[in-house]
């Protein structure tokens, strides 16, 4: 293999990019509340575009508001290279999530305009839409890869009760294009780590091997309401009770499968929600992850037995639906060597590092060699306000990303 | 004692006044859904008023919207005898809880024009604001005799954030009368029994003896919020998994006190209730009663016990804040053998029976003679849309409760 090129990357203008885009939605704790498809997404879109547009890029946006930013290279004709992340954010969540990829492969544009590269291939920085999944079930890079029905994401709807094309319409985000229909060369994707290995073990960069399998659960519990004084507690048909019992054997679940296995409750609902009202519903959401597929399938397992057990108990009814399963996936072996190597030539040590999040990378991993590289962040705590990184180790990532990125856009 | 006078009731116009009220906030499942200060409330209390107004009552408004309809004696002077109960309802409600009391005393104005009877005392039928709880914590009776500061409960909002204050006036239900100031003879309610017991003894009225204690708290679990995928379960603060154990260990502590303990969460909200996010911050109600302060103080002491259990577990912290008490209370020993006297005269048998729900009385009982009667509804359920009583029983308590209250009005 030759020689990696190496690229100037402009540390400062990173830092100040998020810092700028992390003033929208920004949250009294310093943190980013930025959901999809929110004023604030609409405000964080406009900002990429105007950045994009600057440093000489054409914007394209799809259907489901992924936004395309185009380099062009010598032979457009040829697949592009890859990279981007997302804009949303979790309701309390940080500056780093999503948009660190966003603004490391705008870093890297602005980087070959200093130094007056033209590449072989054009290089697209992608924005994908509501990669959160908090608002709206359905990620854009999902739907770009056809691995949902967009009709059925179309309806889908918000707590709010909006409909998924309606938001789009509302901040002006439903574009022409069609989904798909993009062949890439190659998908990179940087992004904070999200967990406490790289900055346990000391390390700026991690070159990502693979991705968790992860499973996604609605569940509803159906008792029957009843008066919180009269209802004799033998003769309640209590959902919340119920769904109490569930969610600590949830917890215990992903106790039970150390190191990696992990499972979540994360919302809740109850019916009527009332202070002397015996609740008559409650639904929630599972989300369980494991690095293997035997260590998904014993969970499921698991949990479809704790489902019936509190069933078997004859005092509520228990309804269980897949929402989607993602199976454990091994990113592209070239692009990880070749990240490998890009680091090795810039005296950068790395780890291989595993990733128990979902990412845009691991749906795009179906249709095109991808990778990920991912940097540290503070305690390993991200979806919180206090999310925080260095600027060391954000410049570092897109570093090694451009090197890599470099590589595959410079190969006819 | 003289023999009680006996006042014909019209069943068929009971019933009516129930159907014709209940439609309002009518839900698809055959229930109300009529929470205070609602539009819906305000279109009850403009039904009551017009209804009162054609049975020859004044109507007036104190500054929390308790509405007195005054049918007026020959000795104005002398305090009248009150009866009457709440027009709003839980959100999945039925037509009988709380109406039943207030057009149980309007039909017995309406009685009483049709016999041309004319009382010593003046009769008030009252209903009162916000029994139930749900929208805003404190209840009009128990402003009325001064057990709640009014300042206090002016600035409570409700779930959307909306004062109670503001409330009252949004639907013009915010009157000129001050609070209490208001001397009865005598209080009378009338009430569904929400529980299961004068329907499985055969019985169409229950005299009420008396009614449990109280205790309501509100509950903040915090832990903290993390990644759902990346934080490993053993580092994990959630503050679901918590309050999920606290939900299972209070079912435990209402079963530890038969048989008419009873321990509920009614109303659980999850922060920031997002499916891949680890809950920081779960808030949540528990009610507690029981008949007897020993039975009280047993479970208010495990209830202590087992949130100190978990902020002892050293993942989250746990703070558990009174929101009130009510000590268990006896109703009128003269007014209770009256109504006893009263249902003899008419051969109508009684039981004796205990209140495990609260009602405006058991506010009002601290300051005046008070009682109540129970009729039967089906089954036991209340707080509920399949809510169902006959007509037959509803007619039954009327005139029970009518022989009890012209006993009373008749005296000088």
């Amino acid at each position: 293999m030759r020689n990696h090129p190496s690229l100037p990357i402009d540390a400062d203008r990173l830092w100040h990019s998020h810092e700028e885009m992390g003033q929208l939605g920004a949250t009294p704790k310093g943190g980013v509340n930025r959901q999809a498809l929110t004023p604030e997404d609409q405000q964080a879109r406009a900002l990429f575009t105007k950045w994009a547009q600057q440093a000489g890029c054409t914007v394209e946006t799809d259907c489901v508001g992924n936004l395309f930013a185009r380099r062009p290279g010598r032979d457009p004709s040829l697949p592009a290279v890859c990279t981007g992340s997302h804009l949303d954010t979790q309701p309390t969540g940080g500056k780093y999530d999503g948009a660190y990829g966003v603004l490391a492969g705008l870093e890297i544009l602005r980087a070959l305009n200093d130094a007056g590269i033209e590449t072989e291939r054009s290089i697209e920085v992608v924005a994908w839409t509501n990669e959160e999944g908090t608002r709206f079930a359905h990620s854009g890079s999902a739907l770009f890869v056809g691995k949902v029905d967009l009709a059925e994401a179309y309806n889908a709807t918000d707590p709010a009760g909006i409909r998924f094309e309606d938001a789009l319409v509302a901040i002006n985000a439903k574009g022409p294009l069609p989904l798909g229909n993009r062949p890439y060369d190659s998908v990179f994707e940087a992004h904070i780590e999200q967990g406490p290995i790289l900055e346990r073990d000391g390390y700026a960069v991690g070159i990502v091997t693979g991705a968790r399998g992860q499973t996604r659960y609605t569940v509803t519990v159906t008792g029957m309401e009843g008066h919180a004084g009269t209802m004799p507690m033998t003769m309640r048909q209590d959902a919340l009770v119920a769904a109490s019992r569930l969610v600590v054997t949830l917890e215990q679940i992903g106790l039970d499968h150390p190191p990696q296995g992990v499972c979540t409750v994360g919302a809740l609902t109850v019916y009527p929600n009332s202070r002397n009202t015996i609740p008559g519903t409650v639904t929630f959401d599972i989300d369980l992850r494991h690095p293997t597929q035997d260590g998904i399938d014993s969970m499921e397992a698991a949990i479809a037995a704790a489902m019936q057990a509190e069933q078997h108990k004859g005092k509520v009814s228990v309804t269980c639906t897949v929402l989607d399963r993602d199976a454990p996936l091994t990113f592209d072996a070239d692009l990880v060597a070749l990240l490998k190597v890009g680091a090795d030539s810039l005296d950068r040590p790395v780890m291989d590092i595993f990733s128990m999040a979902g990412h845009d990378a691991c749906y795009l991993a179906a249709h095109q060699p991808t990778a990920m590289v991912f940097v540290p962040c503070k305690n390993g705590i991200s979806h919180n306000e206090l999310e925080s990184a260095t600027v060391e180790d954000l410049a570092a990532g897109v570093e090694v990303l451009a090197a890599a990125i470099l590589a595959r856009a410079m190969r006819r």
